[in-house]
């Protein structure tokens, strides 16, 4: 075994997992690093940020689902640097791990434009502490309302601001619109809680612009019939505290969810290829780098085209497929065999709005409303990793279905916030 | 219902939620205040500890448990001074609440006799953050140690100390012993995980000194066949970044635990009430203080004698029946009947060491073993609030006992303590 080549994978998320699952109990020695100890099944994770499900259930240890891949080793680790000449990672504490093939899986971050003071203000969600965060700040907004109504007698409703009309800001407003409106208005005493406003802005003229534009206008009228307030053309200017600028526009809110603005992770450029505005790294056909065809970047990381000339979409399946892909060209090499290009099967789109409502393109058909909300319930739990996991979520969902209530409603932090009343 | 008597209580633990639902319905107005927005069902923190179950499912919104109840108000806020001449609590963004009746149920913390730097290397068990942390603590010690084998081709077995020998201790070191010799094992590639040392420091004579001796005995055979080292008359004498001393010895560690030394909240020393060394109020047989029998103190804030001369054990049972003592006694108030004094009725305790393995005293029997172990199990199921909290818990005991796997085993946080190695 001293004699196999050495794989290392940076990122524990679809792509690297993917990647290594492609890789395992194969003539190579992979060793898999992710700075989590977690792979988080992102679909889900606006869940866990609207108090439905509980983080452990959307996560698993990456060690976990590699225990019997006999040839996977995964360590927990930051890699901050790539040394091309000597083929090695450098971790943030120092070390160093040596490849002779490398699969850069680092994923994306959001990107604020350049403004990075608003990231305080208004959290994206990328990981679990994302989640967990948005939630503390949706639930602490309701609580500070009680309060307020409580010593001073008097409470304006609540602003609820979703920046970005993609899927993820789409889930987000239904989800709080949902909350508002159902999950805690009976729990309330003072405040009524369904009168708060969720207001979700959208810089370009339609919400969820990768679907059929019937798809979007369908999309817009489910979300509204959750109550959430769709502002279309409604680029956002500003995010400071307590307010946002649309336009000329000053909008008061209280709690502020950022949506849009995809930044690749920061390795990619870093490694001496070309990057595109988003931090992409441009990929050959075969997923690795040009001039470096011993290192491969993929998922959210990577820039490649279809053959209609569109950029792949930086979703999930895409990242699945470009890590297998990976793998097998690795494979490929070894045995002295040609490398595929990557080709991008879309097995179709979905996006979930609230309950009974979501839309769907699957090859040319559109589904909208109840069909695709419980296709879309029925493919994510599918997919989700882990037998326990999957039992764990649909017993939320059935619970979450029958009762209306949410069942992880936690606020982790301490109440120190309140001093600044924020 | 302007007229009717204010009741403000100060904590959603055991004793200040027993007292809200004692007084839930009845002609008062009632407002609980407590600085998380969820009661803890504390008995099974050390579980979220070891990663067996999930924050949310030992957790529950105070406002939720207490929707019902139309007379009472819940807020959340921090609680600072008590106004006893204005009858006026005060919060810490300087906000007031009036009250004719106070409940003060703020609880305990852990104390480190003196010695608070000891705290940031040696975290108590209280709250679900402490919680959180210490699984993060557990579980990143397994990952930095695999790093370290995986760079360095070598890591001695991790050391693991917990400083205390009661139930807390009993339960965690008990359950760490568990999850190195099981859960983790086929996970780690290059460490034996099996070959963790835990070790027990008490610094009596006797670990679970409130029991019978042969039940403290048997606790100590049971714990030794999990694989914990126990010492007895071990006083620690010093903790420090990744050492402790015990006597004048130094052993070195990985992860210190904290389980010994409670200390009552600081509310109970700004009441103007004699005080113990542990900062418990010393209440009237009445629950009331001394000299203002309006403000109750009761749960581990408070000090009274049973009729053996022993003090009320700081325990939940405890803690519930003052509460609803107190409600009892604010209720003769305004119905002109007299107070009762408090009577202490143990129906029993128990200590869980591990799988199939407990102790328990109730009346005068003594249960050991898998007999103690299912009571514990039984009870703790019952006594759990929440329906779909007792079946999500259920459900997780089944699959943990069947398979051995953990479910919770999510490090949240950053990985950059890595960085500093620890």
């Amino acid at each position: 075994m001293g004699q196999e080549p050495r794989v290392v994978i940076i990122g524990g998320g679809f792509g690297g997992l993917w990647a290594a699952k492609a890789l395992a109990n194969k003539p190579v020695r992979v060793t898999l690093i992710d700075r989590k100890n977690h792979h988080v099944f992102q679909p889900l994770l606006y869940q866990v940020a609207t108090a439905v499900l509980s983080p452990g259930e959307i996560a698993q240890p990456i060690r976990r689902i590699l225990a019997k891949a006999k040839n996977i080793e995964v360590i927990l680790g930051d890699a901050v640097e790539i040394d091309e000449e000597q083929c090695r990672v450098v971790l943030n504490d120092g070390s160093q791990v040596a490849y002779d093939k490398l699969i850069v899986a680092a994923g994306a971050r959001h990107s604020y434009f350049g403004n990075d003071a608003w990231e305080q203000h208004a959290p994206g969600l990328k990981t679990i502490e994302d989640a967990v965060e948005i939630r503390r700040r949706v639930l602490l907004a309701f609580e500070i309302a009680e309060r307020e109504a409580y010593i001073t007698g008097y409470r304006k409703p609540l602003n609820f601001v979703v920046i970005g009309g993609g899927a993820t800001g789409v889930e987000l407003a239904g989800a709080i619109a949902d909350i508002a409106r159902k999950a805690l208005a009976n729990d309330f005493k003072l405040i009524d809680t369904r009168q708060a406003r969720v207001m979700l802005f959208e810089g370009s003229d339609r919400i969820l612009g990768t679907f059929h534009e019937e798809l979007s206008a369908s999309a817009k009228e489910q979300l509204e019939s959750l109550g959430v307030e769709v502002h279309l053309n409604g680029f956002v200017t500003g995010v400071g505290d307590g307010r946002i600028r649309v336009g000329d526009r000053e909008i008061e809110c209280d709690v502020v969810l950022w949506a849009t603005g995809v930044a690749a992770s920061p390795l990619g450029g870093k490694l001496g290829a070309e990057t595109d505005r988003a931090g992409r790294v441009l990929v050959s056909p075969d997923l690795s780098i040009p001039g470096r065809e011993n290192i491969f970047v993929i998922g959210d990381m990577a820039y490649v085209e279809q053959a209609n000339g569109e950029p792949v979409p930086g979703v999930s399946p895409a990242a699945m497929q470009m890590g297998e892909l990976a793998a097998e060209n690795i494979l490929a090499d070894i045995d002295g065999k040609p490398r595929r290009d990557f080709v991008y099967v879309n097995k179709g789109t979905m996006a979930t709005i609230g309950r009974k409502k979501a839309i769907a393109e699957i090859g040319g058909w559109r589904f909208r409303g109840f069909v695709a909300w419980l296709m879309w319930l029925f493919l994510h739990v599918v997919f989700l990793i882990g037998f326990r996991n999957k039992l764990a979520v649909m017993a939320d969902w059935f619970w979450a279905y029958m009762t209306r209530e949410r069942s992880a409603r936690l606020i982790v932090g301490d109440a120190d916030e309140l001093r600044e009343g924020k």
